[in-house]
């Protein structure tokens, strides 16, 4: 498989694997003793580095994509080979989607994964709806009713779930017994993770690698910046100088969208709920406005808030012809596809995969659908590009490996951790090299001055950068 | 062929029919007479729209690619069916290239074409190196010797006018009899006519379409601006931003490459001859240097300046590992890839398609070259959005028409001409509506302090913008 | 005096005081009782805004500026006549200054102040050192002893306090005790508050107004953005397109002052300590070296670091004739003036006040000192602007107030603290008017899917902005 | 006069005058004969550099203002006292201004002066006024009459022709005798130029120095993007981020002063009457409306056309309160000053000198209006800095040493000229330097290979850069 040979040639695979080895050696001895890792993760290649990390550290793993859209079939086919197992293809169904996670989480009789990296929180919601249904099971026989909810993805979820209870009803939670922790990706699954910490239903340890500085201002900030206008060209080739962009949500997506749009020649307006971002947006010349004021003049609609209903049907069907309306967040309930869907009337044509004309029937007028109103940047291009994935990445090697020496410390209880400064701070410095930049170092009686130590921790833990 | 007909339901391609339609309809009856018209300019999903912009005009159309990769093969398939003769697919080789050309010229014993339109120069090359040669052969009974110069390419095209030479000693210079004139696309394709005017060799009128302001300053500069990011991201995925990116000549084209670079978060140096272009550059921020002092510092190498050898294979070697070399201007031999492909030693591996990896033998680094050294947005990804290429190809329908209406009128003699204000206002108003742009209406007053007329045109004719 | 009267027309004065009435008018009967606030903040335009609300919430008002040049006569002066006992005005001597801070927080035989509002912590500091000073006297007998120190400013300080002993030996434990409590502007401030939190050291409860978002991520960083081309403008005219720039520091500071000049058209150079914010200087296209390699190529130096020894007269003497110097960090210690100063055959040219050209006797070449190394924003321009400081001072309002209102529950202990959130979403909102945005309204549905109350506070306390 | 000292110590002054003896020498003898040079140009500190470099070179000179507050005192007393005649000083009249204009031509009896340096063409205009009333008055004895015409500014041209017309009936005459020619400085007085080329009635040879490409790309565009925020902060204080903002014209100036209000966080909205300037807007994310569309929301107002009653009394009471209205063009015309102060009711506030606050009666709201309307950048700042005046004034040296040069051969007839490319380029060159900047070299086969002289000029006549 030609094509992870090639990557790896371009020197910035390695660079993650150098630094751990160099600077985690020597927990190397812990991973090794056979670590069994689930990860729930964009299978790109990028995350193919981060898993060939975590087998060069001693792991095993198993795999699957945390989007539909989001892998790329080359990666996952060189790993799938020489590295790990993997459940993940471009362009699954929804049932594929979570018959990949469950495949994903099944390490056998002996229970499921030491440790998960999850994206987005799907593996960690598996897991407690798995825990919660056999509970239920056990006490009262009843099992899960996919009819109970109206979100169809649930109810998938609780189909599968459903089908393994009968064959084996401690499987979830074996699983929860022996599993060490969850370190998470993204703003989404966090959220998640501090909703079941406040409501005490949280099962395992878990480490926020989202909002390490090196993680959100970065991946989600420059990253986005990069992948936004990268997904927009190969997906439709528009010309984005000139037109009027609407970026719903002003957090650091939204933020790094704005700007890439803005730098391309595009007219921005945000918006948002929460009057800082809102304020923020202002001085950086932005209009402020509601998608109700602008919805029938403007060109590119993003979604980036990681709230649900944002783009309604109703809006759509006001927009001007061939508008394009995408989303970069992490679930695709940002637009409202089932309205969308279920339309009566409207036709769907597929220019190429991942770009849908969707046409109303009573203007003959249609809007340009990117992904499916999934991760455009995943699904239309590549996602994030190396640099800023090594950034994220190797936070989350230093999450995985601080959970695994910690296991039987008793360090972490079941509760949401960030790492510490000096290891964000860490993840940053191993990243200057490669972009030429020297450091300043302080003399003792400057760090004196202001109070830190000489080599760091530099800033007190409610610095915001 | 879907594809064709969703592009056209995007709207932006019925612009430029609807617009011809309304303002020149007047002059249809004249191509309706039959135009006989070659291409030579990439055969794009832009310049299908052209294609049938010239046949709904009444044309009848003969097609090539002024480059080897930058056909879209889809585009070509659907004019080829649809509406044109068209000889060109992506990665043609040279012998091939020059094939094509010869084609899209030949349109039967009564001679080549009424029209051209060329992007380069090279069908207008074609026909002045064929008379060159069939006249000395009349004269003398010699026949063209490839062998008599260096240039491959060069030694292509005499291949090419020798082997038809014996069998028809006067085709092209019927051509040049029957040919009412050409008009032009690009820099390097008028800065040829300009020599050829200058010497007093150019056999028939032509028109200088690039130097249209709505060309010039937009396709050349706002579409390189869109396109170069793009071609960069999908060749490579790099992360653009903390970058060293050199660009290579700050002309239009230049300042677009420079300004996409630098808005992308790249730190950007420019080399420049040209002093006044060079202070342009610093007034922007850009560091002026010349390539010797940053050859081996850069992460990005972009040439934009018409000129040849601007990046030669000793550059190449003492590039960091994974330099990225790219060219965006007109010809390949901007860099050296003669010299490259010559070196002792030197491997070639392909990662994709337009994406090589040159590894040298003494450092066992390489560097990666886009598009073997050709037009890297055309080869990498799909050139200028269709918003431009309206602006510059409504330039060339405004060109033809002109040249076909006064075919018979001696307006237009044997030199190189550019379109006169008021069509290039024209061009640019006809584009405003698309943004919701509005103008501001001079009074007749405001007109007379200005001395101009009320409905234009608005400026001296050496105006800058 | 007509000044006030105008700026108060222009309506942005009236902002916050329409402001205050309408969202806190239910607190004004407390301080209405006649609160004793000490100011120590630069005596400008828009702090005579913040000092007539307070005074117009009830409060009894003396004020001094904490910088010897930021004072505005004109202010200080309508002050003085219509509001407050105001100390200040612009070119003080630091015997001059320290008098002047003694002065605002004699309130008499009663003690001194109630609340104080601190920028940079000098007033605190005064008290810190005068009740520490009584208390070794009061059992040793003990003067405090200038001669004990090599920092001629704190010279200065022990001299006041060890003159104010004899006659009074209490002055400063009375204004200990009766002080409720100060609420500090500033990143340098807010430091030492800090380290006295963490010595045990600190006498009364702090409230940090500095880390509320809505002051250091928009005054910091947008008010720097504005003042320090103005202040680099009106010192000296220079043209910043096209001139190399290094700025010390990358925190917020410095992330507006890069900004600024970047977007001026000068090529920005940082230096940084802290890897993560050199790796944000990266991302936007910055440079990151050490002093020491820019320090001869470069045309424009600013302090940005809150630290000390910046630029040391050994790196001026290498700078180019006529690099312009400049801090606009909060102390005069980032450069260092006392080596220049003391240089051997050092000569100081006046060329307008707050301009110096120092010309070193080896090169007789010179440097263009702004400011004499203090906040160049305040000494050669306005400083900040009126908008972005209301949002500060609506901060520093709401701080004393709370003080104010908490002053018999204990809620605040000898402590630093910082604002709620949902004050600082208020501060922001009130800001939005102006400014024509329109804030979305989350439903109940999304509000409680991500799980935050429909009026907010929206973000968790860690949340980075 | 420290000032012009320390100026002068500041390096950049030396600059103009190295230059010009370095490259200029071989021509001194021919100034140094003793031309007599009337200058009507700002009389500001970069004006005091061009007169010492003009007297360097061998010229006598007399000098006056060409706006009645641009003259900076300071400047006009140093040149006064040391090198030439002047008649300028900040707020004149316009009496007192067209009288300094005819001061400044009166070389007493043996004529005016051998050439001039003009700026907006009011020198140039006295003398063709005077010339044509003299004509008439010869043949018919009928004097100007100043009541023939509404502009209040053009009776007073009128009134002090025929008041020295009997004094002197042949002066303006002996001026256009004895007159060399004139070089002009800026599009406004170019625009005449042209006209009365174009009528036939322009009286001696014109230099059009403003479309050197260093004068109207460098002086009109980067100048006015420095100058024109130095004059909003200088004289409102306004904070621009978070604004919005109206450029009235998108020429070389209203192009500096859009991307100075962009980059510094407004929103920026730009009207425009010529379609191909409109569409570059467009290309900057600008929005392009007509004044009409967005008066009562803006925040500021700037007009930059070159034509007149571009903003009206009408507008202008629809405007926000506090809006800032202020202009850049040349003439004061561009503002409805008229029409404002003799608006029933209307209140002029004075905040400062050239800062009026204009409060209309029914709404007791008021606008600011900068400069009284004329050029805001020389009349609350400083005007543009030096380096790029030190680019125009190089071309107006050199225009000036070319007149004098070719006085006796004819070269130049009674028409409008522009300087040659590679004086163009040599301009720039020697800018070059200041700013650290390396010049690339063409190979004698590179040059060939694009049919330019390996040292230049690079570009054809019509490039536009």
């Amino acid at each position: 498989m030609a094509l992870s040979v090639e990557k790896t040639a371009a020197g910035r695979e390695y660079k993650v694997k150098d630094m751990s080895q160099a600077d985690f050696g020597r927990l190397e001895i812990e991973l090794a003793e056979g670590a069994k890792i689930t990860g729930s993760l964009h299978m790109t290649i990028q995350t193919a580095v981060l898993i060939e990390t975590l087998t060069a550290l001693g792991a095993e793993v198993r795999w699957c994509s945390c989007n539909i859209f989001s892998t790329q079939d080359h990666a996952a086919a060189a790993i799938a080979r020489d590295s790990a197992a993997v459940f993940a293809w471009k362009g699954e169904t929804l049932q594929e989607y979570w018959w990949c996670t469950e495949r994903a989480l099944d390490w056998g009789p002996t229970g499921g994964p030491d440790l998960i990296v999850d994206d987005g929180g799907d593996a960690t919601l598996l897991i407690h709806e798995g825990v919660k249904a056999e509970e239920v099971y056990e006490k009262t026989g009843q099992l899960p009713d996919p009819a109970s909810t109206d979100n169809a993805e649930f109810q998938i979820v609780l189909t599968i779930i459903r089908d393994g209870l009968k064959a084996d009803p401690k499987k979830y939670r074996r699983m929860k017994e022996r599993l060490v922790g969850v370190s998470e990706e993204t703003t989404t699954g966090v959220k998640r993770l501090y909703q079941m910490q406040a409501n005490g239903t949280l099962l395992f340890p878990a480490i926020n690698v989202n909002d390490s500085v090196t993680k959100s201002k970065f991946d989600n900030l420059y990253g986005c910046r990069h992948s936004l206008p990268d997904g927009l060209m190969r997906a439709t080739d528009v010309m984005i100088a000139g037109k009027v962009a609407v970026v719903c949500g002003y957090g650091d997506v939204g933020k790094g969208c704005a700007a890439a749009l803005k730098q391309a020649g595009a007219r921005v307006i945000v918006t948002e709920i929460d009057p800082i971002c809102a304020l923020q947006a202002l001085m950086e010349g932005l209009q402020v406005l509601t998608l109700e004021d602008v919805v029938s003049e403007a060109d590119i609609f993003v979604t980036t808030t990681g709230n649900k209903d944002i783009i309604m049907v109703d809006h759509m069907r006001k927009m001007k012809n061939n508008a394009i309306v995408c989303n970069i967040g992490h679930f695709d309930n940002e637009i409202d596809m089932l309205g969308l869907e279920s339309y009566p009337g409207v036709k769907r044509i597929t220019i190429k995969p991942q770009t849908d004309r969707w046409v109303f029937p009573e203007t003959k007028t249609g809007i340009i659908v990117l992904a499916e109103g999934r991760l455009m940047n995943l699904g239309c291009a590549t996602g994030h590009p190396s640099f800023v994935m090594s950034c994220s990445f190797t936070n989350q090697v230093i999450a995985q490996l601080e959970l695994w020496k910690e296991k039987a410390t008793g360090k972490y209880e079941k509760k949401v951790y960030v790492l510490p400064k000096h290891l964000d701070e860490k993840v940053a410095a191993l990243h200057l090299g490669k972009l030429g930049a020297k450091l300043t170092k302080l003399t003792k009686d400057q760090a004196d001055y202001i109070s830190v130590p000489v080599e760091g921790p530099y800033k007190p833990p409610h610095y915001r950068y």
